[in-house]
This record gives C-alpha cells, structure tokens and sequence, in this order.
C-alpha cells in the first residue's frame, strides 16, 4: 500500500477551504490538513460589511462552513489558530506556529496549497494604530468595528478608500445612524470604473449626505486628547472629521512565505502560476488573492483579489493536488459588483481607461434602457458601457449601473467574454424576455447593435465626456427637455428636435464636424443617420447622450 | 438618379415596425410602406394579459411606437387597416385591401418584408364563437377580453392551455378576482419544461385556487340558455365551468399569403428563409412568428414564436432590404421566460424530454441553491436544470424555476449556448459577486460543476423521476429531515446521514446498484464519493434531491 498522500493547505477560507473539500471528494484516503492562523475557517468574508451594519443579523451566518463540520464531514484536519510560518521546500516540511499552545512544529507535506489571502493596505503614517483605526480582512476586525461603532458613542465614520469594501462600508455605518464621510485618493467612487459610470453611485452617496473627499488621499489619522481617533488628515490639509476610522485602501497578497521559499513571483506581484495553480514548485499550489490568474481581456497574468476566482481556482487545486490532475483554471475576467443604497455598479474585464492605459485602441459605447419592458410597472433604467476592440470587435469589458438588473448584464457579457466574443455576437444573444423580466431588444442588445454601429461605419459615439469646443452640437430632443435640462458642457448647442431635423437641415454646416445628442442616445442615433445620409461627412453621437454627459461633466469638473 | 427603392412591409408590429424603422436607418431615400391590416402598429404584444389584469394600468402604454411617430420620425407610410391580399411576385406587385375604404388596390415592391405573424389556434368544435369565448392577439382581443371580465358580471374564467400566455392569463385573472380554472392537454403547466421543472408554478396556481385540469383537452364549448358561454366540456367529460373562456392553445403562423404566392414554406410550416431571412424569393424577406430560424441545439430549421427573435430578425431583415447587406440571423435558442405569480420559470435550448424526443443522448443535472448568498438576507431557493450532450459536453438546453433570479441564470446558459459552449466552459464563466447579488460558486457553476463530474465519472445523476425500485436508496439527510420529509416514491429507502456514512458503510451492499440522495445534491454527491472510493460500483445522486424528486413524483403519480 503506498504511502498516504499528504496535503497541506494554507490558508481556510475562500480558496483553501474549497480546496481541503474538493480534495476530500476526490480523494477519501488523503491526509488534509487546514492551516488557519486565525481563529475561523470558512466564514463569509464578503458578509462582514453587512453583518457590521447589521443587514445580516446573525453573527453565525458568517461562518459558511464550521471546523466541525470540516472535520466530520470532510475528514479535514483542521487547525486554526495555527500559522505556516516557514516553508522548506528540499525536506517537503513546514513550519508551523500554534498560537494557543504557543509553541512551534514541523509538518510534513506531499502538496501543499497557499491560500494565504491578502493583507488590507496600510500606509505608514501618523497614529495609524490609534484606537478607532481599523482595516477589515476578517470577523476579529468585523467585531471590533461593530463593537466601536455601536457601542461606544461613536457617532461618525471615516472610511478611506471608495473601492468595493469602502463602499460597503459607508453604505452599512449609514444604516447605523453614523454620519459618514468618506475619502479616495482618485478623484471618483469605485476607481475600476470610467468616471462618468461612478456617478450614480457618488449621487447616492450625496443623497444620503455622506461627505464625500475626492482626489484627496490620507495623510494621517488625527486623534483626540486621549489618543483615539478623532478623524483623518488628508493630503489636502483638509480634514475629515469621525470617531471611528476605516481603512479600505486595497490590498497586499501574502506572498512573504512563497517569497522567502523561493517561489516565483509574478510581475503583479502575486505567487506566479501556471494553469493548474501551481507555482514554480510544481508541488506547491497558490490560489486566492495571494497568486495570479490569467486575466481574459490581456491573456497576462494578473491578480484579482475576488471570492470567486479564489472558490473555483481553490477547487481545481485541491483537485489536481489529490489526484495529480484536473481542469485548468479558466481565464478571469475580474467581474465584480457592489451595492451602495439603491445603486448598483458592475464591471467585467477593462474599463475604457484602463483599455487605454494597456495600449489597446479601443472604442466604447453607452447606452441608457429599462432594465425591463418600459411599458410594465416598475422599470427602471440603467446604463451599460461596452468597451471592445476596434480592430476585432472583440469585447474586452462592460460597465453598468442602476438600480435593477445590473447584475444580470454583466454576468451575461461577463459569459460572452468568456468564450472570446465579439460585439457581433453578442447583438445575436437570445435572452429571456417576458415584460417582468426584459424587454424584447434588452440593454444587452442595444449597447451590442450600438457597437456594431460604430465598427461597421453607420454611426462613430462620441465619448461622453468629449471637449465639444468647435464642434457643432446639434440637440434633438424636444424644446421641452433641452430647456429643462440643457446639455451638460455644451455651449451654443443646437436644439433641432428630431422630428424636425429633415426639414431644418439648412440650419446646420454638413461641412464641420458635428454632434448629435438627445436623451440617452437613441433619437441622436436615428438623426445621425439623417445627417449621414444628407451630406454630412464627420457626425458622431454623444454616447448615452444627455444623461451620461451630465455625469462626466461633473466628474470633469470635479477633477 | 436611381428609381427610388420601394420597400414594403406587411405586418407592423414585433418584426414589421423593426424591419421598417431600421430600414429608414439605414436607406433615408427608400419609399416604406407598412401594410397593418389591423388598427395598430407597433403595440406590445406581450402586455396584453398584464393590460387585461389591471397590472398595467394605462392602455396607452401599450402602444410603443404610435403611426404618427413612425410617420413623422421615420418617413414610414404607415398604412393601417389595410391588408396584404396577395402576392404577385411575376409583377412584384400587391394586391392590398383598404379595409376603411373598403377598397382593394395594387402596390408595388421592389422588396417586400412579410412578418404578418400567426393566429391563435381555434380548433374547429361546438359553441366555438359562442359570446364570451376569446382568443388573445391583439389589442382589440384585448379590449374585448377586459371589457367581458370587468363590465360583465363575469365571476369564473377559464382559460385553455397552459403555455406561457395561458398561464398569464390565469395569473392576470385572478388579479381581477375572478375564480379561474386552467386546464392543458399535456400533463403539466408550461409543456416545454420537463414535467417536474414545471410543478413549483403548478404549486403557485394551486394556492390560489387556480382549479387546473391537466393531461385534459377541450372538446367543445358550453353555452347558457342564452347562448352565451358557460364553460367548456372537457374530453374527459369534466366540465370547466366559467362565464368567460380564453384559449391559449399555441398558434398557427400566417403563411397563406406566402403560400399562394409559392413560396417555399418550411418543414415545421414557417416560410423557409436564408440566414439573412430571404425567402425562396430572394426579393421577398420572411421575420416573425410566421417564418423558422436556424434553432440553435439542433442547427435545423425551426418555428420560435417569440418577440426577440422577432425583433432581431426584422430589424436584419429591414436593413438587408434597405441596403442590400448585413449581418446573418444569429441562432436563435428559444430563449423564454413567464411569471405565475410569485414563481418565474425559464428555459432556453432542450429539455429532456424534446432532446430524447430528437435522438439526443442527453444528460441532465438538476441543483437547487440560493439566488445570492445563503447568508444574506432575502435569499430564494432556485432550482436549475441543464441539459447537455453526453459525448461532447456542449449544452443543449437549461430550465429554471424560482421567485428570484431565473432570468439572470437563463440568460447566462443562453449566451454561453450562443457560443457553442460546453458544460465545461460554463463552469468557468467569471460572474459578479457580492452578498446581495449571487454566490462566489453560482447556481450556474454548481450546475456546470455536476454536469462536468458527470462526464468525468465523478458523480453520476439520476434523474429526479426515476424508478427506484430495486435499488438501494440512501437517504444521508438528518433524521429529522427524512421524517418530517420522506424521500417522495421511494420505499425501504436507508437513512444514513452523511457524517456518519463512513462509519455505517458495513450496513450497506457495495454490490448492489445504489442511489444517494440528500435535500438538494449537494450532501449526497460528497456521500457519492466516499461510496465510490469505498468499493461501491454502482453509484448514482438522484438529481435535485428529495426537493425535485416530489415534483417527479407528483407529476409522475398526476399522470
Ligand atoms: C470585507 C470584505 C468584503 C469582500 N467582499 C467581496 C465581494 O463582495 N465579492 C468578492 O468577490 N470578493 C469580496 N471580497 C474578497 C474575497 O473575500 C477574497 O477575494 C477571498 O476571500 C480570497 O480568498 P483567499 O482564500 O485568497 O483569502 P482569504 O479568504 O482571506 O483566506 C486566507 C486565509 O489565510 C489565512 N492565512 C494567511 N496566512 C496564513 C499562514 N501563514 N498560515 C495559516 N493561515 C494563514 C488568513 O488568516 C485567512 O483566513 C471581500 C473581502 C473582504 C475582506
Ligand atoms: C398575449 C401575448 C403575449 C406574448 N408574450 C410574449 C412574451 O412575453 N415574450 C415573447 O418573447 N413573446 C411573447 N409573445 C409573442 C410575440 O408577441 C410574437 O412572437 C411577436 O409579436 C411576433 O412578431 P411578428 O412580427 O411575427 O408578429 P406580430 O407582432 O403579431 O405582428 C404581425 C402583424 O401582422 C398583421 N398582419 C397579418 N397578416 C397581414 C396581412 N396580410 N396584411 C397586413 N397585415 C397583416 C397582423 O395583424 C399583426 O398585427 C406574446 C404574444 C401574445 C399574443
Ligand atoms: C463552503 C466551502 C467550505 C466549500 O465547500 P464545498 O463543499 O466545496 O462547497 P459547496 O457546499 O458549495 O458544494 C459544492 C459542491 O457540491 C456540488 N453540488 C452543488 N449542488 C449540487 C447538487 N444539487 N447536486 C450535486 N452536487 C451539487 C458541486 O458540484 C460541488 O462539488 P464538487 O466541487 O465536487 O464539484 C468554501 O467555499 C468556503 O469556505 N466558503 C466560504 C468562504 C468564502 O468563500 N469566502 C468568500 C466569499 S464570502
Ligand atoms: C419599437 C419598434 C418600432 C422599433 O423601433 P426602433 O427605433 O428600431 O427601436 P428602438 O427605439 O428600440 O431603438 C433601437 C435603435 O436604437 C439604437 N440604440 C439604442 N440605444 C442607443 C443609444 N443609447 N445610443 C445610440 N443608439 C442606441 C439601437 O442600436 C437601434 O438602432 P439600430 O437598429 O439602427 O442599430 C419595434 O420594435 C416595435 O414595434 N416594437 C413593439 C412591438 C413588439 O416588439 N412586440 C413584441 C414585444 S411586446
């Protein structure tokens, strides 16, 4: 009988927890072993912001897995409170520090699996650690931001950094009746997206009076005569005045231990893998926000801090681990979504500027549709921004916010970029449609046929936040709408309502470059195809036309 | 200058008013004529039994597109009430009837675009067009339908077949608290699912007091003493008594006028047409209800009465004519979805029973799992069914049933099928996640997940509504969950729960073929894998669990 395979995981939680699991169904003679330095394995760590604020009432629902139930059901030798702090890589053998019984010991591998996770950044600074400064990774520092923030008379926030986690954070102390306010260094909300697409949710945190510093980093934590926070000192010199302070600055993969292995690091910085997760000891695995995937938009590799990439690659870790084969991790797309009030805000793979930023030559289009049937009750509209290359059409991201149905437009272009697709195919994908669900032609499909548009020639969009100095704006809606709601950043623009275009042709010069716009896009759409076809040589239509304009012109302005 | 290109039209609404406006797009000089032989264009079809209901409560809102905006907007000659007569394609000339003038008159076409849609099927039997029998097309069918349910005294309707409009109707019915009965030929609700996919919307019926009659057709009409309708004889000889009756019994699409003019008409009695929607006369394009697309499972020819298709179609259609170019009718899925009260229920692709109906060897999983994080307040139990090809894992269909979510799972497996995706890339796919969104594993994964350890020889499924008998069934629920809910259709059934199986395997035969089955899946396929690693040949996860088998089991016993 050979000898029992070991398999040793590190980390146990989102990646090393579904890959002690997998590897358990895959393998019931295996000897798996979970080390978690911290007190919980399995919990849910994307719940902590919500059970802070008290959306989830239950403490217990965090705990998505017990060790018990690891234990028994899964036969997992599991083992919190006890950190890998050395890897010796030539005598397949850890070391690992209990932190109960404070004493040290060695553990012998077969496979080993790093799903350490990932530090939440903290910039050296002034009082970084006075009382009232917190980060947020796990149910320690959960418990410690509820405790403070209901216990003591905490009675406002400070949350450095509008990223994913901030977000949620000023969104749950504002359902505690804190004031809040809240600081980034770039100058919008949720810094993946195009800053016109982060509007909505900067509205919905303005409705709420959460004071908002954009463009404005940290400088230092300020604490009062006892040496607790008493808010944050920005770069600016202005200060952002709170009882409890939250750090949501990004994060920085644990690597120390992979580093100090000798295991190879990859150009973002997380532990380099190949398609199987393994590192560059082919022994050793590395999944989670610690390790690198390969990105789907660029095929590089590249590190993408999110719950889901760390399930699914954890699970096919454990599985090669305990069989010596599985799947390959598929390509990742870096598909990601947040809540902030009514708002949603999704994204999947590039935002135009980052596009921009990798060298692609890429175009974009924004449209504005219900998320359902606009003749049924209750639809609402959102906006979806699709980023694609010129030369192929391939898609290489998509943006979207609203309060409905954002979730299920990225998840489907999330999917069609997943298996390569152009724009072209996705004008071609049959959703669903009844009026409670869809509409016949979805947002999916007006953004993919606005696309389509601009590849094939038959209307170019215009960015929405375009200088439009020297151009001639042509504004087709009705006189009603452009007086109630001029054209943000236009000046001298032409109201021509559309329905008068063909008659009022003589008022425009077919000779200079020419803009187009209207509500969302769609009247400014059929007009350009008026003007196209009447001589006009340069028209462009202003993507998402008035209302997407309005929110690039204030994050234009705000810069 | 070129003759001036005549477009014309019949039909003006899902596909007609697309192809037209898109034609004007695409060719400002063309002449379009749509031909209407009814009063409006551009209505919203699939609002009316929500029209009917009250639910949307402005008739005006129905009306999407007005004459006078596709007069005004698109130059369109917009021609009501007047019909398409015939064809004379030697002249390429229409006989058209103006039924406000009562007078008939020739048209010329240099394309003609037919997407005169279908009619609802009206079987030829007694009391047929007895007052207060209605079949629903149009918004006049509407009219008359809401006028009878509300301005009579009418207290009971019953509507026949229980497709996707039967069922709405049932629902919108009983919004106008009027006692339904529903009754269908097939043995269940909404005959494209698989039998037991459709009992959560039997259930949602049943507890409204929806009385239904299943695996019964209708024979013929009852009338009162006045001649009006009372209800309809069943061929069972039940009687569905009701003083309004609406049959949704499927339509039948309008060829005749393609016919005559002999055109080719399909194998499954839509008019034959190209990728790019010609017919067999290339000057004659054919959208619609009334003509096939290239089904995308089967890569056939086929019939899909639904609005998308419709829309896409007619807007290619109008620009192919216009132009003379653009891009092929992608596939089309049969994508669909409808609301019964609180439950959705969506399919996309094949079922089982049609992919077996076809000579397919398919497979299936079902799994059951919450719409976004179990931990997050709010979350739905969804139950999701994939069907695929056993040999090349490609996806050949997907249903789903559940209050919360169906549409977006739908759409997801619809789009990856659009790729041509197998289960294997479906487990893949990168979707968002956050606690109020979906689960780091979504149902889509964790259905893909099963699916693919189904071809690897890692679990194997069977079906929800197989025979058990002869078999060993181990239930590895808790006790108190086989008690309060024994395993339906199942006896001697062994409850062993899953933390202890390991322990208990000497009570069990490892030679005898064997099926596991738990609440939803997931326990029993971590027992179907120790059973199988511990000499147990034969080891099958009945699909879905104890919660889908009572739905087999209730349809099955139903039959
Ligand atoms: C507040 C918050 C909200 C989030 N919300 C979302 C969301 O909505 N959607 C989303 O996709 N993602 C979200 N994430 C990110 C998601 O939780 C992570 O991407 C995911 O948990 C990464 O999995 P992992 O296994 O790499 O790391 P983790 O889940 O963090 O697990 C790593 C574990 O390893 C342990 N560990 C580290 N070093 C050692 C050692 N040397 N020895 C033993 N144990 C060690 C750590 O203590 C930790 O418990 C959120 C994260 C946080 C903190
Ligand atoms: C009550 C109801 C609910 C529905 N719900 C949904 C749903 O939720 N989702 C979905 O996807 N689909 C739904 N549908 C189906 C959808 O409406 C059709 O698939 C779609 O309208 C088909 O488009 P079409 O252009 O082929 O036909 P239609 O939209 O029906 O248009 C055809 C038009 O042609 C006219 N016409 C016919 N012959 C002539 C002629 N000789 N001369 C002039 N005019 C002529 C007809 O009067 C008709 O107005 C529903 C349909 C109905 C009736
Ligand atoms: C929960 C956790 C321990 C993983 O446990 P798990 O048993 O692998 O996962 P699940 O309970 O979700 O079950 C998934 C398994 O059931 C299978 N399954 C799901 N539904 C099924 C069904 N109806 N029938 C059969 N099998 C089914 C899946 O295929 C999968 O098995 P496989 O991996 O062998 O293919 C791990 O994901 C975890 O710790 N999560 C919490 C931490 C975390 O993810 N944090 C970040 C997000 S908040
Ligand atoms: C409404 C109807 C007349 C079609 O009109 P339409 O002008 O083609 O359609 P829409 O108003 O939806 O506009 C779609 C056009 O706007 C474009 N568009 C959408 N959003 C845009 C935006 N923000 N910017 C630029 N263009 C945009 C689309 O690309 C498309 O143009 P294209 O076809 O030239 O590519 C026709 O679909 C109809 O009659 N519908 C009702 C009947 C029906 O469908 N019944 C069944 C379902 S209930």
């Amino acid at each position: 009988m050979p000898q029992k395979l070991t398999i040793v995981i590190v980390g146990g939680v989102a990646g090393g927890a579904s890959a002690a699991t997998r590897a358990r169904r895959m393998n019931e003679s295996a000897e798996i072993i979970l080390l978690e330095k911290d007190e919980h394995v399995s919990f849910a760590n994307c719940g902590l912001p919500y059970y802070i604020g008290g959306e989830i009432a239950e403490r217990q629902k965090l705990l998505v897995a017990t060790a018990d139930l690891l234990r028994t059901r899964f036969q997992i030798d599991v083992r919190a409170n006890q950190e890998c702090k050395k890897i010796d890589r030539a005598a397949n053998q850890l070391s690992v520090r209990d932190h109960l019984k404070q004493e040290d010991y060695d553990l012998a591998y077969d496979k080993l699996i790093l799903s350490p996770g990932a530090a939440p950044l903290a910039p050296p600074m002034e009082n970084a650690d006075a009382p009232g400064v917190f980060t947020l990774r796990n149910l320690a520092d959960a418990d410690k931001i509820r405790e403070h923030a209901i216990k003591t008379s905490a009675r406002k926030a400070v949350v450095v950094g509008a990223g994913f986690i901030g977000l949620e954070m000023a969104e749950q102390f504002h359902r505690l009746e804190l004031d809040v306010a809240l600081a980034e260094l770039q100058t919008q909300v949720l810094p993946p997206l195009d800053p016109e697409m982060s509007y909505p949710l900067e509205q919905a945190l303005r409705d709420r009076d959460i004071q908002l510093f954009l463009g404005d980093g940290i400088a230092s934590v300020m604490t009062d005569e006892r040496g607790n926070a008493s808010g944050v000192k920005l770069q600016s010199g202005e200060a952002a005045i709170g009882d409890l302070v939250v750090l949501g600055l990004g994060v920085r993969p644990n690597v120390q231990l992979a580093k100090a292995a000798g295991l190879e690091i990859g150009a973002t910085g997380g532990i380099a893998v190949n398609r199987f997760s393994q590192t560059s000891d082919p022994d050793i695995y590395a999944v989670g926000d610690a390790a690198e995937y390969t990105y789907g938009p660029t095929g590089q590799q590249m590190r993408v801090p999110l719950a889901g990439p760390a399930n699914r690659a954890g699970r096919l870790a454990g599985e090669h681990a305990a069989t010596d084969g599985s799947a390959e991790m598929p390509e990742v797309q870096g598909t990601a979504i947040v809540r902030v009030f009514e708002q949603a805000a999704g994204i999947t793979g590039l935002s135009m500027k980052m596009a921009r930023k990798l060298g692609y030559d890429p175009l974009s289009v924004t449209i504005a549709a219900n998320h359902h049937a606009g003749y049924f009750p209750g639809a609402k509209q959102l906006a979806l921004k699709l980023v694609f290359e010129k030369e192929s059409g391939k898609i290489l991201g998509a943006q979207c916010t609203g309060v409905a149905g954002v979730d299920k437009r990225i998840d489907v272009i999330a999917t069609a970029m997943q298996l390569g697709a152009t724009v072209r195919q996705l004008a071609g994908v049959d959703l669903c449609y009844a009026p409670p669900f869809g509409s016949a032609k979805d947002p999916v499909h007006m953004a993919a046929f606005s696309a389509c548009n601009y590849l094939d020639g038959i209307d170019a969009f215009l960015e929405s936040d375009a200088d439009l100095e020297g151009r001639q704006v042509v504004d087709v809606r009705t006189e009603k709408e452009v007086s109630s709601k001029p054209l943000a950043g236009a000046e001298g623009t032409l109201p021509i309502p559309l329905d008068e275009l063909r008659q009022r042709l003589g008022e425009l010069d077919p000779a200079k470059p020419t803009v187009v716009s209207c509500g969302v896009g769609v009247r400014a759409h059929a007009a350009a195809r008026i003007l196209r076809q009447n001589g006009f040589s340069d028209v462009q239509n202003l993507s998402g036309g008035a209302l997407v304009r309005q929110w690039a012109v204030a994050k234009r302005t705000a810069e």
